[in-house]
C-alpha cells in the first residue's frame, strides 16, 4: 500500500501525525509526505514544522491519500494547482481520506459531489456549498471515500482503514501499540456532550479566529 | 508558560504532537522545539520529519519541559549532554513531563528517583533500573513530575496538565476544539483490554526489533 500523505502550511499537525502513526505500522505499507513545496511547513500557530519530502509533482499516484485540515488551508480551497492534484491522485487511489477541515479541499475539488462526509463540527456545514450530505459521526465511508471529523478522529479512522485492508487483529495490534486506550480527564470532545457554555466559548473563539 | 518540547531522531512523533496541539491552544502558552541539534529529525520509521527550531544550549528553562518516547531514545539513555540538559532545566521547571518511553530518559537523569511513574506498557519494567515505582494508569503524577503512557495517553496527560493549571473550563473547552471524543472501533487499547494472541503478537514485534 502507497500511502500520500499531504502537509502544507497552515496545518493542524496532529490531523497528519494521528493517522500517520497507525498507518506506518502496518507491514509493508511506505508512506511519503507531500507539501505545495518541498521543505519545511509550518503549522497554523507557527511554532512547529513537519517536512514535506516531496512536491506535488512528485506524487502523482496513492493507494491512499490523506488529507489533513488546518485553519491554513483556506488560501487552497481556491488554489487550482491543488485542486487538480487532489482530483488527479484521487483517479489512482484506493481509498480517499481527510481529517477535520481537510474534507474541505476534497469538496473544493469536486470529490464529495453527492456523497455524505463529515469534518470538524464547527465546519460541518460548509461541506454543503460543495454537494455533499453533512453527516455526523466520528468518521463516514462513501465509497472509497473516507472523511474523519475533527483533529483526534483521523486515529479512529485511520484504524477503521487498517481493519478494512488488513483485518482487525492488525489494526487491534496497532491500536495496542500506540497504547490507544483512551481516558480523557473530561467528557467534552463534542459539541452534545460538552457543557453548553463550553460549546458556545470555543464557537466564539473559532468566529474571531475567521473574523 | 514556557514550554521545551523535545524533539529527537527515532522519536514517536505522536508522543510530541498529541500534547503539542492541547498544550498549544491554552491563550498565551509558548511552545519551542529543542533537540541535540537544530533542523531536521526523523521519526524511527524515517519516513517523517519534524523540525528542531532550537539546540539544547538555546533552551535553559522552561515551565514546563515534555520528553516525547521512541525506540530512537536508547542512544540519549547514556548520552551525557542530553542527560545533563534534561537535569539542568528540570531544576527550572514547574512541570517535568513525559509520553511513552519518554520516561526511561528522565530516569536515566536521575530525575524519577524514588518517584512513581509509567511508560510504555512493554518497557514499564525498565523504569526499576532508575529507581522508579512503576505504576499502571494512564499517566501519572508525583510531585511535578507527570509520566504519561504509551503514545496517545499524552493527549490525556495535556488536558490534565491544562486542567491542574488553568483550570477545567480551557481543558474541556480544548478537548472540544480537537474533537477528543475517541470512539476506536475496537478495544485493544491496553494489555488488559486486548485479546491475549494480540498481546503476544506485540510483544513479539517489539521483542524482535530490539534484538
Amino acid at each position: 500500500m502507497e500511502i500520500a500523505l499531504l502537509l502544507y502550511d497552515g496545518m493542524a499537525t496532529l490531523d497528519a501525525i494521528g493517522p500517520y502513526e497507525v498507518l506506518r505500522n502496518v507491514p509493508g505499507w511506505e508512506i511519503q509526505t507531500v507539501g505545495p513545496h518541498k521543505g519545511e511547513v509550518r503549522d497554523e500557530r507557527g511554532t512547529i514544522a513537519l517536512v514535506a519530502d516531496n512536491d506535488l509533482a512528485e506524487v502523482t499516484s496513492a493507494d491512499i491519500v490523506l488529507v489533513p485540515g488546518g485553519r491554513g488551508n483556506r488560501p487552497l480551497l481556491t488554489d487550482e494547482a491543488m485542486l487538480e492534484w487532489l482530483r488527479a491522485i484521487d483517479r489512482t487511489t484506493k481509498w480517499t481520506t481527510s481529517v477535520c477541515t481537510g474534507s474541505l479541499l476534497l469538496g473544493a475539488a469536486g470529490l464529495l459531489e453527492g456523497k455524505r462526509a463529515t469534518s470538524n463540527w464547527l465546519e460541518l456545514d460548509e461541506l454543503r456549498a460543495y454537494g455533499a450530505d453533512p453527516v455526523g459521526g466520528r468518521f463516514v465511508e462513501d465509497g472509497k471515500v473516507v472523511t474523519a471529523a475533527g483533529v483526534t478522529a483521523g486515529i479512529d479512522m485511520a484504524l477503521h482503514l487498517v481493519s478494512r485492508e488488513v483485518g482487525p487483529e492488525v489494526a487491534q495490534a496497532i491500536q495496542l501499540g500506540i497504547e490507544y486506550d483512551p481516558d480523557p480527564p473530561f467528557d467534552s470532545g463534542s459539541p452534545e456532550k460538552a457543557p453548553s457554555e463550553i460549546v458556545e466559548l470555543v464557537r466564539s473563539v473559532s468566529d474571531a479566529a475567521r473574523s
